[in-house]
């Protein structure tokens, strides 16, 4: 069953499907045919009726007495998530959160390539990084005409992330992961999803000061 | 009035707190004296409604008639988050990734400075690191003896992050922001934030497959 409405599934549940894949993908490597909505979510630290909504949105997966088989979730949540396939992904920014997103052993396995890096830095155009040679961002239209890739990963510097942003969206990017601290402006239909790494710090401030007020208190 | 009850606030509702204050200070900058809940909402995408609710778990903000003054506002936010201070920080992994998140320049605007870089790989050892120089991991815990740290961030491969967090555990760590694509299991009383890049770039083809599969319906 596809998703029908994906406008109203909403984002934190969508976020959570992939925790339960990355879950569901350990217990396939140890061999594990079967788990409940429960294990599922003790092993997450979500209730089993949230697991149940959560997958409730995509159609009708348990079977009764038995739970979930994982090769099957697996599967559903790969074709909902849209990673049956492979994406292929060009990267803006050869620096080192670039590098270090070049050299991220997780994307390939998870159907995700870097097919081409490019950077506004003329110092570092021509540079090789990880296997492929940074391009100039000037070129980057050309090749997307020609290589029609749909993702982009922005890690550039905020003052040029929205330029960037801009162009990518003009040559054809339908969705954008921004590591950029800056809240990009972009069309309704363009998925932008920002990461924004003070802002998990803070989330980290917060637990950490909230727990050692409950100790002293 | 401080956040009496932590433990009854959703984790959404705190980061939603975080992206008000990054808005916040962009009107800061711009001289915004006051903002209402519904212009705090449109620019982020939440309704008033969700503002107000967000906010009421710390307390009465706002001013009938004029909304929320933005400087008061930023105030009391940056006291919930535990941000109106600076926190020391830790950074375990001195690889590309780590050098991106040292040089990363909204950290310390916002109250995060890196102290000390650490690293298991001997070849990393003695390098300099944006105005750091890489201390072997081993020599973590007098490190943190003599200079009370409470945040860790890991930055390191997945194959050796738990036994890392159970390290920086024992030496007195109480938060550890997690890029390791892997669930480190840790003590209830330890804050854990982890950030999946592979569930990022996820979260984006889920979106961009949907709103292809509408425009194609």
């Amino acid at each position: 069953m596809e998703p029908s409405k994906p406008d109203l599934v909403p984002n934190p549940a969508v976020r959570r499907l992939s925790l339960y894949l990355r879950h569901l993908e350990v217990m396939q490597q140890k061999a594990r045919t079967t788990i409940s909505s429960k294990q599922l979510g003790v092993a997450l630290g979500y209730t089993d009726a949230q697991v149940r909504k959560d997958l409730a949105y995509f159609g009708q997966f348990g079977h009764p007495g038995i739970g979930y088989r994982v090769d099957d979730l697996i599967g559903r949540i790969r074709r909902i998530l849209a990673t049956d396939r492979t994406w292929n992904v060009i990267l803006i920014g050869g620096g080192n959160l670039g590098r270090a997103l070049l050299s991220h052993p997780g994307f390939g396995p998870k159907g995700f390539r870097i097919v081409a890096v490019f950077d506004t830095d003329v110092s570092k155009i021509g540079s090789p990084a990880h296997g492929l040679v940074i391009r100039p961002m000037a070129s980057a239209p050309l090749y997307l005409r020609e290589n029609p890739v749909k993702l982009a990963i922005l890690a550039v510097p905020a003052e040029v992330a929205q330029h960037v942003a801009d162009d990518l969206v003009a040559a054809g990017i339908r969705g954008i992961l921004n590591f950029a601290p800056v809240a990009l402006s972009v069309p309704s239909d363009i998925a932008v999803n920002s990461v924004d790494l003070t802002v998990q710090l803070e989330q980290l401030s917060f637990l950490v000061n909230s727990t050692e007020s409950t100790r002293k208190a």
